[in-house]
């Protein structure tokens, strides 16, 4: 395994999460140095949450080399205090190391540009695009990843779609409680601004231990991760399911869809669009065509659209370039029978309600969201007692417990802010606006 | 004045440097949502440097609501522990305050993309630029600008070319210890990560206070301003002049300089070069010109020319995007000889020195440098004595007078790393390397 | 009112929390250098924390200045926003502001050396001495809050006995999230290193407003005010209930029980114990005895009783000034029958039960425990919705309403560690500790 | 060497600079368990700076423990990147570990109550103090370091005394930039608020390397151990000279040398004084009676003295006590020659100016301060360099050169501030006031 050499002198990289991330490995250099890796710098990791936090520019380059450094830590700390002495002991074989730590770098490499509108509007699959992406042999990354071993990168990829057979490893980048999502909510509070995403991340990964069924925390640190799971909580009552944000994303994605809708009709011909999104659009798209997009090339294209001859398109481009987000309210079951009256309104103010309203559940949101629908199935977080007995998480923890059972999102209606327009005592639609606001009573439908 | 009017109600902003920015002016909201404002969320406050520091992602966006903030905040303590009582009578007279926060928030409105290059290739002048936008009929900043009164944008960007009669509104904008420097300080190492840049914000916003001559500070607040300006020293020495930073700036010069020669002689003619730089190339560009451009677009053309047919701008263009710094070694008045020499060597393995070598400098570099060269005649910083008298900072500092009168940069000559390829023994320009590698010794030509 | 004329210049005192803190009037700054309000620098505001925590050394004089200080900061918002135009309108009447500061900067006057053990075995009341010392003649306090006004102490003791008439005053200084629990909250997780005690003060005190019946947040900050009582609940899971500073708890409690019980032989008779303790002992101490006292002297008259001829006193004060805490493990109702057998054991390996155990519930401890049993009736947390109607907390959040109707301490057991003694084969009382250590499993008794 | 074994699940104590600091060794446990290390508990580390930045209340031993962990981290990255192949080969034998932490963890032991001015008055000296308790078989810490060998207590002693062979280990703990120094400054900064004792602990820690002369650093880490020496620096500009805590110094220093004086008048017979105080008094103390001191028991005395029948010690008492510091102004070689007349006004206005006046310089004062003076021979900062030769560090740092050659401190002189009274047009002093008001201004004598 020519690459596994370590490097004569670790490299850093200076991080304001973890202060310094350390390179060990000179596969680890290679692989940041692709040009598929390279490629997340300009993918921002949280789509339009910018556009609601302004100090949230930050991109999926960063986080991904953050869930390395975790793991990193966590490999030296089961090294230190867990190692295996004999092979199925359920202790730590530091031979994982190596799959473990490219793993994590690589997790989220097949993330696209505005990554899961885009994904809602051309059916993409960003984990799918990940394990291409390691295994197409035509990239950067394919190559130096089977210059470990000819067979490695099916067995990173096995990582990623948690069919690698040591569960200490797949439960390392993706459990309840993985790098993945400790890196991101410290380094998403970080970047935000929001205070709630902090936590012990140090304890935390003290009272980690490998046993046979993955990964198990000690008792004595129970507040620690449950601290952790509160962290969470608010970071998506606060930060993920913004209502701005979402408005942003739902003026996205309409956005893509009415592109979509003119590509159709023969109407969407500029050479940008031609290039970079006809292949998405005619179902035809290439790993090279997938690779070759970003934030920026979508932009791009969208301050194109902004004088392209469809009234629809240049004005959805132009309020998502210029941010103007839609307004929304809470709906609930008893009052969506009244949604068709509003469709009806915003309609009778002149808008299209297909491109200019949206019913919006926060659970279909972006950013990896934890979605209590999927989450069912998944990994517990186990802990240990002293007497080596096995308790779960939530039958320790009050806190947790509250949390476990709930859905935390809501559900929005999405419209034009012209609705709410006030002092406009010669439009002609004010008389819409007027009825419109009637519905409208401390943030809900009423 | 119409828009004056303080909102009903203060809206806040996020922020991770200052917890909230608060708008408490309806003019303020709307110059945000101008879309000028708006585009400079699309490029970065640091140009090349997050390609070193992986965190400085930020934008110019939010560094400019950072300035209206510390202006605001600079106001707020004016107004309560100064207030003018009659004219000419050196307090403050907090009339100023609208001119000043606009004036603060919009101080970077005229960068472009990768700003100092683009200006270095294409001769534009972003404080010209600022002007332009502010005072340009066209221009929704424009609109906004004159519904508070007639000449309120030629006032706003008189306070930007310093010509404002009032010398306190220009030095909060514009001096040696600014809101615009003391902002991005912070911010800027918030962001890289690195722990140089933090000052006592709060204690020298107390000691600053207004006089006939501008602002002065009290000398108790000797040690907070030392502090600062000892900080943003080492900011220089240790982010802004990094020398990987440097070495892509030098490879976006090239690969400017290189589309330039191109389009002379007639070989650079995708659509998105036409419609976006083509105007730049040939000197005919307007202010929509300018304002339509981004970082995002710029790498979008770099995308597209990865694969044009000239070798040398689709090599340029993949080191750019995939990060291929250069290397660099120091410069000296001694070894300013050899430089011939080594270029040749670079022509010798194939690079051609005009793209491939470089000589710069650190004071010619971006990012607002601080430049001993141009700072002969700004305003000192002056500190006031318990009777009243004033004294020269670099006199009662030691610290700063150390600082004071040196050049702090370096300069460096830049080449392919390929020259100090190593493992590579069939290559057949090893011979031409191990010369090379000969003239390097200790980061110097030797 | 001689004394409330504004200082001519702020001074500022250096805070870890808040920074600075803002002193602006002559009698603030007076009180300050009062010997009763310096004694407060000899008192530890953690009591026997920084035993577990060693940081948590801060005394309540940095606490009363925070809470001083943000009482101040609530004033300054409260007079910006919702200034008083007529009486009775519900609003911030700014004639307030210094009774509630004076009362914020006094309101831990009166507590005592290890305040809560000594209350506990001399059944004194802080509260009640903080009123004395306000109100007592004799004090420096009184007559610096008397040349404010005659009848100015007994306003600022009504605030401390919540029956000053203005309920704004009163919920700022002492309600379920009010000046005093926010400094605390803040303060202790700094100096103890725990990271759970943080919440977003400022984005509090924005969306506090006064209201006729107190104070009342306005609902957009309901996730801030969430935050601070998950935050509330961690610190008492994590520090103020740790079982090791219970235990030091306990071993103060017995050492001066002890005392008492030799005091009434005729037992104690030391100088230092005859001046500062028979005072107590006795009855008959007046408000200069209890002035007298300060952590620092009853350590002292520990190192005395070190030497005692007492040899229970004499290892009590050994135990405690030197750390050695007992042991713990929690009891439960179905458990508690088993405890005569747990104390018979302590006895038969030569310990005095009535001064080696102690049974200890968290609710009856120190540090102004957040009490489930007594805050029944306190004032709850009202949110203001956008139409002003009200809503209570709970009801809103989920998180909170989870914690509401819980007890969140525990009951513990405590005993010599000596009965845990594991390697000391040749001590005669071995079998008595062996079936002790039959008892424990997994921090049960069982 | 029966207590050097690990122990077999590490402890960790919650520390707030370190996070945590991990203990690994029986034997350190034990030390810290000591009744001569909990003794550092109930003495502050800062003296009296308490008195002018109200957090900085922490203990010796808070600084003890991180002095220790920092050492423990040195030695993890020396073993991991730079262990010892052959002796003399200038690596780092981790056999030398364990000595290393203990001498870390005890090199202020013999520190005692209020340290510094205690020494002055009785010609005490703290690293005597420290041997002593290492070496006295009469001490906890001598029996359990002599469980790790016989000669183990010496071997301890001799790296505080510098005599120790290996000059890595003398360096670690006593050298320009060791693991006392970088502790102190970054906790003294955290408890005081100040910001300035920050930098960038984990580079510097990166760029140590053991070599046969000591401890040398990597060049590349020079700009990190330069931000060091600055902020070193600025700590004592800002914090360890302040001239209020030195002006409480001042009053401790005649307030004890009062105390003195009235013994050897046989008017000191409090029965505390007695058993605390007289042997130190009469030369006669032993080392039980020095470890029985403590910041405690000092102002116990302090508080019976506050009653004594001498005016002078019984005003001095309560200056400190009730911090009252005395006002200062700076002296220089031209204004010395004014003292006598200004200390002949003190006396005029009723003070005796030996205990009511002082003139102290900086450099005597306390806090393991760096002194210029002693300085000339230490261990100076060797840089290393890419090809292995050695620079000193002021030769490559403008910043560092710039301090290098400044003594920082200053001298004033210290008077009573009624002295500087104002409105008191009753008293009969006030003439002789207005003269020495006439003198003083912009903080000098004039």
């Amino acid at each position: 395994m020519q690459n596994t050499i370590l490097l004569t002198k670790e490299k850093v990289l200076r991080d304001p999460i973890h202060n310094y991330i350390y390179l060990q490995h000179q596969v680890i250099v290679d692989l940041i140095n692709t040009r598929e890796f390279q490629r997340l710098r300009r993918i921002k990791q949280l789509g339009t949450t910018n556009l609601t936090f302004h100090g949230a520019e930050h991109s999926r380059f960063t986080h991904s080399v953050g869930v390395y450094e975790i793991t990193r830590r966590i490999c030296d700390l089961f090294l230190r205090n867990y190692p295996s002495k004999s092979p199925n002991d359920g202790l730590w074989n530091d031979d994982e190391r190596l799959v473990a730590l490219c793993a994590a770098l690589l997790h989220d490499l097949g993330h696209g540009a505005y990554s899961h509108t885009f994904e809602h509007i051309f059916k993409t699959n960003h984990e799918e695009m990940t394990v291409a992406i390691i295994t197409n042999p035509e990239t950067q990354i394919n190559q130096v990843l089977k210059n470990v071993a000819p067979d490695f990168p099916e067995k990173v990829a096995s990582v990623i779609t948690k069919t690698y057979p040591n569960p200490q490893v797949v439960q390392m980048i993706s459990s309840q409680i993985d790098a993945d999502r400790m890196d991101y909510l410290l380094r998403d509070s970080y970047f935000t601004g929001a205070n709630y995403g902090t936590f012990d991340l140090t304890r935390i990964l003290r009272v980690m231990r490998p046993d046979s069924k993955g990964i198990i925390f000690d008792i004595n640190g129970m507040h620690a991760v449950e601290d952790y799971i509160v962290s969470r909580f608010q970071m998506y009552q606060q930060v993920y399911f913004h209502p701005v944000s979402r408005a942003m994303e739902v003026i996205l994605d309409h956005l893509l869809s009415r592109a979509h809708h003119l590509f159709e009709d023969g109407k969407l011909n500029d050479p940008l669009s031609q290039q970079f999104l006809h292949p998405f659009f005619n179902g035809t798209f290439t790993l090279q065509n997938y690779l070759a997009l970003d934030d920026g090339i979508l932009n791009t294209c969208f301050e194109l659209w902004r004088n392209h001859d469809d009234p629809v398109l240049s004005n959805l481009a132009t309020r998502f370039l210029d941010r103007q987000p839609f307004k929304s309210v809470k709906t609930s079951m008893e009052t969506q029978a009244l949604l068709p009256e509003l469709r009806q309104l915003v309609t009778d103010a002149g808008f299209d309600p297909l491109y200019y309203t949206a019913v919006n559940d926060s659970f279909d949101l972006p950013y990896d969201v934890y979605n209590p629908r999927k989450d069912k199935k998944p990994t517990q977080i186990r802990l240990r007692q002293k007497d080596g007995s096995t308790a779960e998480l939530s039958q320790e923890s009050a806190l947790v417990k509250a949390i476990t059972g709930r859905q935390s999102g809501d559900e929005r209606f999405f419209f034009p802010k012209e609705m709410l327009a006030q002092n406009q005592n010669l439009d002609i639609f004010m008389p819409v606006y007027l009825e419109f606001a009637q519905h409208i009573k401390n943030d809900h439908i009423v």
